[in-house]
């Protein structure tokens, strides 16, 4: 395996030191990746904590949450990581915006026809980016964007149009996908893990007597990465990712 | 794994001491909770017990039986548990209000198109709760829902709906799904895993010669919990759930 | 595991003696039971002795033949057991009513669009039930109406008010359904296993060199029962279930 | 389990020793069995077999082959047994029927529509059967119907029609069914499995490096059967069926 | 198993020597043969190798290629085996008729639409049988019509009307299927495989780090066959086919 | 295994040794080859790279990426094989033609109706191959025009048109597909393993805590090749493909 191909300059890290190891630095500068995991695997509280670190670090961010009142998404955070109880700051400091009900407004409103307009969503999302100039951007989840949407072709032409909207505006993105399995074996690959340029999976195992949580990278264009699986914790300071060390 | 991140006061107790011990002191206050099981795993047994146990520590319950009548599905949980014939009490001074022929007569006297106005259930459901001032509420069951709108897209449109509401109401709630298989390899999740805070799942393993009741907390917006299977049983003095002890 | 928890007056004997010990004492009045398996399982026949041992302890009891003329189920049942010959008695003497031929013809008439009245085939089987008041009563199979009635979401509506009919007519009921696959890991559960009152699954593992017979309580409500599978054989004398004594 | 209990007067040998033994003495006379296999099971030989046994005891037999024309499912029959060499006498002395033509041409005739009469090819039936007085009967194969008849409610209506009729023709029959996998535990029971009074699958086990012929009789109304599964060969004698003596 | 059963000439040798072995002589005259196999089987070059080896024998023999133009399917045939150089003589002395292209533009001229007349195809392909008075006929692939005329019901009445056709031309057939899944576990019987006489299967085995080749004779009207599966080799002389000997 | 049977003027080499090596010398000129794999498998990336290598040997190259901006396809190239980086003297000298905005625009542009001309598509594919007189083409991904056009059927004609366009313009071809499940024993093979000339699937198997890459040539047309699965990996210098000698 290849060691890291992109200058430390060209990649977001995550903030979270196991994480960034097994991405060999970091999420390359611009690529979207797809987060898909099951319930309970941590998807949300993943890509806030990335959005947490980052902004901590001076990088504006945005959270998208279409299915989640958004204070209640910041409540949550905050009662599973009382450590990070700083976030409100990064908040007030606008250096996270919180959004989303409008975007989830949009959806409601339309009727569930195939001519909706997929646009509305789109822009809608724009100007929350641009409301702070996110560099970092959680959408979450896809999945509700993919239920709206009756058919396979127009989910997969929408999700095109949204990969390309977030190339354009130049931001890195982490894009939540819930899996209805939750073990490796019994992964199945659906279009968006094809369409978008990375792909993080987080299992959960069922061992002897209790479920194991694992994290793999799965996919991660412009660079390498780490083929293994890291066995991951959530803990009241966040993620802990162990990572085996390699050459 | 981290341990109890809510304090005890932002918590009901199940009443139920292996399960409260798993939940690491028991359900964040507000948080909607799946619980998911075969038939004959006990999902509305165990839900009626935290309703009693909760009525019987003074706090305000409502139970909310779509696809049964209230008196039968009280008949059902004082046949099943003989140590807890004072249900009669806490259900004559209102303590637990045992509803729902009239929210099922809504579904019911719909007819089975798409416009089919979920509003009017959603409002019924909240008369109920009103009724009493109920702080915790069971839904039994989701699966109803589902099978009576049948397009998945609209279903998870009224999860949305019914989550935001149950919200809005402040209510802790707990809503009964049920699972077509009972082995935990065979587990699938479907959106309500993904759209409440919380799920429970009631697990019947095939052994040698029988089947083995195992319960697992999947799932806990707002708190850490354990991720071992507990082995739980049913006797005519209620729940008895086995937890191993976790640092 | 608790012990018998219905007095023995509030349970209805199945008239086979292994079956009431892995019932703890027998089928609580007003049960409605599914009974579940493949072809050649024996659900027919079990019900049918349970009908006859019934009777002739001096309990009115009906059998709803849907897919078979009475005669045939009859003359199926003698040459089966031979040691059961006078059951004929017991028909004449209308301890047993036998019919379902007016009640499938009332499908039959139908024509198989959503809007066929299934209320005229409960009235047709309210007709038969109260021609000789009867206590017990057999409805096979409900895998027939299943299939005449296509959509899952009518099936299940159908099947609450079935199950509401039975209710206030106060029998306890057997219901069989057909099941596509034979062996105890395969089974899953459709919206009728959840509806009704108990599930019996009559399995048929296949082991080295022919089939095993086993017999599952999955569920019953208003009692504990037995969780372990319980060996069967059919013999000329009726069925013999082989219970492993519990505490 | 139970020795005879059907008189032997009351059977239809088979004409296959082994068979017979795990039938314990034959078909109970009026029966209908299905007889489902793989390709290259030898479900039709295995039929034809017992047609031309019982005709040669002297009994009019009738074959309705419906996707074949006759003359060659005898020759198929001659070229696989060639010491049944004397088929040809029975044919010309009507002891043995070939048809099914005209009852194929019935269906060939209609549109694939819903609406197609299915009672012209019972008519059909019943004239190729009313011919020679045949009181054993095969119709070879009931898939051929099944694919005819898109509906599965359709299908299952028309097979209890079928069933109904063969009934009041007094005839003992056995129906082909074909199926997509021969391996025992993969075995999908369809409705044909539940209407009709018997079930013999022949299985095609994958062993280490070829196939092995199973025989099992799953169900059998009006009479106990071996629980065994029966390996089989076919040989230019015809079928050798191996049974293991049971008490 | 009993030994051969038609006289050696009663069938086609198919020239390859293992093949002919476990075919116990060769394919009966006048039966028609499906062969299946995934991808990189060998189905298409196992076929035509049949052809070659009887056209050198003086046997007047016909390709049809539905999907790829016939020059195209020469080359590759001569590209897998430099040995059987001398085809193109075949091919030009008429021994060898290659066509399909004609055959092909009726299907692709029509429409998609259930009342296609297949009556065209198969006129057009009894010229080309009939242009050199083919005794041996390869069409590939029954998987092109198969996904061309959408219904299954209609797919079985052409097939049926197929086989009734290649009767009456009184050709020995191989007919081609697309497998989607190589392994022996995995197959899934579709109807062509009960319709017409024979089938051979090529499986590719998944083996510790490469697929094996195997094949088996799973039915065989007229006839006895090996049970067994037989590994086979593609090498630059055409196929070797290893059997077990059998008494 | 039969030794190379195309003399090394009739083959393309890919310019990986490895891969060579397993191919017998390459890929037979004018072949048509479908690379599948799931995402992360490299399929883009080898694909690509076979062009760079042809490019560097002067052979003139076409990429066309329906679903993602040319430019970005060159920027994951040289971000992933900092070693390739004179791969832009190729894309400036014309040696490498990178396109397919303006193919996907005439699917994007198009409704999804069965009618839509995939006509456009072929000629708009056509101009880009005929810009510098490519030799060697790639497609990525059919899968893209798999989802665009609904039915089967359709999908398959247009594989048939594309495959038949190609071979008219004499190139040799890789075309890319995503395959959603990526381990050996769970391949399933649709339409276009068949009707190209070539299969190359890249698996990534579950190993004990990693995932491990291998390929297989499943299918090459005028050629033989290694049956084994060989292992490779993405290094900065491209791709190693690990292949055991073969006599």
């Amino acid at each position: 395996m290849a060691g890291d191909n992109a200058a430390s300059g060209d990649r977001l890290s995550t903030g979270i030191e196991g994480l960034d190891t097994i991405l060999f630095g970091g999420i390359p500068l611009g690529n979207q990746v797809v987060v898909g995991g099951g319930p309970g695997a941590g998807k949300t509280l993943l890509c806030f904590e990335i959005i947490y670190q980052n902004a901590k670090m001076g990088i504006p961010c945005a959270f998208i949450a279409l299915e989640e009142q958004e204070k209640v998404v910041l409540n949550n955070f905050k009662r599973a990581f009382p450590a990070f109880s700083d976030v409100d700051e990064l908040v007030s400091s606008n250096k996270i915006v919180l959004a989303g009900e409008e975007v989830a407004a949009k959806i409601q409103v339309g009727s569930d026809s195939e001519s909706y307009s997929f646009g509305n969503v789109l822009s809608s999302m724009e100007n929350v980016i641009r409301s702070n100039g996110a560099k970092c951007v959680v959408i979450d989840s896809l999945s509700l964007i993919k239920l709206m949407f009756g058919k396979s072709t127009v989910y997969r032409r929408y999700m095109l149009a949204l990969s390309s909207n977030l190339r354009r505006l130049g931001v890195t993105s982490l894009l939540t996908v819930e899996l209805p399995r939750t073990n490796r074996g019994d992964m199945v690959f659906s279009p968006e893990f094809f369409i978008f340029d990375g792909t993080i999976v987080m299992y959960q195992n069922l061992e002897e007597d209790k479920r194991a949580f694992n994290l793999e990278v799965v996919k991660m264009r412009g660079s390498n990465h780490s083929l293994s699986f890291a066995p991951y914790e959530i803990t009241n300071k966040g993620f802990k990712v162990f990572s085996i060390s390699e050459a």
